[in-house]
């Protein structure tokens, strides 16, 4: 008899252009139930760097908080990023989207000298020194890895950011649809999603593949 | 060699409290392009009804386009519902959340005497008129019941909403999870998804059945 495995997932928003990357998010959720594993959603509660109109791509000039928006995402079942202890998880998810790089850090604007949410640097390093994996999607491997330094992580073919993570310390390593890169020695588990130019079955089955790996390593 | 099928997705929003539901809307997207067939994404572009902070239930107060919240879930990809045509399409699906209920129609204010947005009503009248199958989630069946009268469908257990139904002149059967109500005479499918209290990966095999059962039609 196992006991059921409990994941921690961060969300950054609720859109792809300011905030997490909403079939990236569901699926990821969908991957980790569909193991037999639970979920816990988290936030941080701050206000979104800005709000895009994605139907125009324009910013909208309102005023969003990252935790409310990914509540929708999470149909309100959500805690704020502060209450996350590592000690309650076997693992740590990131979904993707511009959300992780401009509300969960300011890798958007700042690229290699980027800052990262200070909560979200402290559930990343509560989690690696607790020895549980960590798994991340699309451009949060970077995010992981201005915190880690050196770790070996994937965000696909995109060459700046490919750059960037070096830069940071880290070693970037080329993957396509659904492929993983598993850094075993810090239990970290990569994979690009829509960095790379994907169709949502590609998505579905790269969050299939990255949560697996990442619970393979609980 | 087959043809690709087409099919029109019509969201209400972005959040299963004033919007789409997210988790039934990205599956039923993924649904399609496991099938192999293609999707385009359209929305009414007026105001929603009211927005709903997703983590207090509580209205916002603000004011939010559904075309334009739609495109987060669409990712910008998305057109108004006006340039929808039923020759362009095989199908027609539409996701479910309070979205359908309060900004689709007034299902959720009036019941069975509301009233259903003009734009909804012809994209549903001219695609049965041509004959092309309608798959419908969760609370939509209701709206395609006030719009047909005489059809039979399913929204899962709720029994408010089933008398509703009967009373807009539909039949209504009972179903679990997953299970889909297919009335052959009309092509119209239907599926509960979380108008029962269910799982992720739940809404997964709903959307995947409902969708599979549509297009079976075509």
């Amino acid at each position: 008899m196992s006991t059921q495995k409990k994941v921690a997932v961060i969300l950054s928003g609720c859109g792809v252009f300011d905030g997490a990357e909403i079939h990236e998010s569901v699926f990821t959720l969908w991957a980790i139930a569909k193991s037999g594993a639970s979920y816990t959603i988290f936030a941080p509660d701050v206000n979104q760097h800005h709000v895009i109109n994605h139907l125009t791509g324009e910013e909208s000039g309102e005023t969003r908080n990252v935790l409310v928006e990914s509540a929708r995402i999470a149909r309100g079942k959500i805690q704020p990023l502060s209450d996350y202890k590592a000690a309650n998880f076997d693992a740590l998810l990131l979904p993707g989207g511009f959300g992780a790089a401009k509300n969960l850090s300011s890798l958007a604007f700042d690229g290699p000298d980027c800052t990262v949410n200070s909560e979200v640097e402290q559930a990343l390093k509560e989690t690696h020194s607790a020895q549980k994996p960590i798994g991340a999607l699309c451009i949060t491997p970077a995010v992981v890895a201005k915190v880690f330094g050196q770790v070996e992580v994937t965000i696909g073919q995109d060459a700046g950011t490919a750059q960037a993570i070096e830069k940071m310390g880290g070693t970037h390593t080329k993957t396509t649809h659904g492929e993983v890169v598993i850094d075993r020695a810090n239990k970290i588990a990569t994979t690009p999603c829509y960095m790379l130019d994907a169709t949502i079955d590609q998505i579905a089955t790269g969050a299939a593949n990255v949560v697996e790996a990442t619970l393979k390593m609980v």
